[in-house]
């Protein structure tokens, strides 16, 4: 999202890391419809991004690829996937089962790419079991307990703006390091914790502004623009 | 994202405009609690940016604010609005009326941000009908017609992502100029079409990797890394 802070932990760059989960996608691909090898250009354009970009991503994970023959996709691949620690998926729990919240649940893009949704919280759960959104549903009053026995480290974050900084401040005191923020406010967290916004309304606005308007050539805010 | 080529158009750069959507967010909130003054400090904590940013972005739209005095709230919230084009939203569509999509429509905060969803398209309307999504669901050959007819400039896409692409060229064939796609899938489309990515399974992994790790500082990646 555009409007966080950019960290950098693990030497690599948060921007890098989502380009490198979006080459992981397409080199998944690739290995499915039983393709060897891919040129820079290629996977670039297939994740949307330039070239010259891809292959600095790639620098942060090792020397890979040959002049003129490309980069071995299974190879890369498991590099790749190893830099994301995809071999240690984490248990993620999601806090407010409300509409959007359950429609996550149901939605199974999470499970897809690797999650487990361990179970659902809500301050209401008798309402949310009758959903039939397929994980236990269990009052907020159960989540400090669960969150230390289960050792869960990655929220989903669904409740109305209102409630939402009371609730990450819960999560982070229970031990939660990450949090996906679907509630349409700026949380206040601790260094140590990573905060994902994903504000759906402010991406449609987003797009709505730029409708209509001449395009400019692109260009760069000087580095002290940008956030 | 951090996937995107970023934009400039209108002369503002697109991270700009995320940003100036937060602080009307922030400055509505403001009057609704009937606060008439706010110094950039406090506005810039509520929206989770540095004080120097939030100036900076708001040097895009004019002049504001006194030393010492801080901004007017109000003066400030009218002239961001327009800046960003809010009085005149657009009608939106929504392509893919399954799990997610309808729980899209169900969550209601588009609404709320003033957007209006028209109608819904899915290749298998019957089934969608019954799910009560509370605006009509067409089949996707109806698409094309009503976006003439409507004069459709943006839409929600959420098919699965093997038939991203091909929804898309449809959409843009048949007029419109954004899209919010919440399909996994790269979308090649001309440059005068405006696509912005919400990628939740990759927001979570994102989030994922930077759990347990040592915090760096931050630091920015140099202008040419930036995509």
């Amino acid at each position: 999202m555009g409007v966080e802070v950019e960290r950098e932990k693990a030497g690599i760059p948060k921007k890098t890391i989502y380009r490198l989960s979006l080459y992981h996608r397409c080199l998944s691909k690739l290995t499915e419809n039983g393709i060897k090898t891919v040129s820079s250009s290629a996977l670039a354009k297939a994740a949307g991004v330039k070239a010259s970009q891809l292959r600095r991503d790639i620098s942060h994970v090792g020397q890979f690829g040959t002049r003129g023959l490309g980069y071995q996709v299974e190879e890369l691949r498991l590099v790749i996937r190893e830099a994301l620690g995809r071999e240690h998926l984490q248990p993620v729990i999601l806090v407010g089962a409300g509409n959007l919240g359950s429609a996550l649940l149901r939605y199974g893009g999470f499970q897809k790419e690797g999650f487990e949704v361990v179970a659902a919280f809500d301050a209401v759960p008798e309402a949310v079991v009758k959903r039939e959104i397929g994980v236990p549903v269990l009052g907020t009053d159960k989540m400090d307990q669960f969150i230390s026995q289960n050792a869960v480290k990655l929220a989903i974050l669904c409740v109305p703006g209102e409630n939402a900084q009371e609730v990450a401040n819960e999560l982070v005191l229970s031990g939660v390091q990450g949090i996906l923020n679907f509630s349409p406010t700026v949380l206040q967290v601790p260094d140590s914790v990573t905060v994902n916004n994903v504000d759906l309304a402010l991406e449609l606005e987003n797009v709505s502004f730029f409708i209509g308007r001449e395009s400019e050539p692109e260009s760069e805010e000087p580095p002290l623009e940008e956030l």
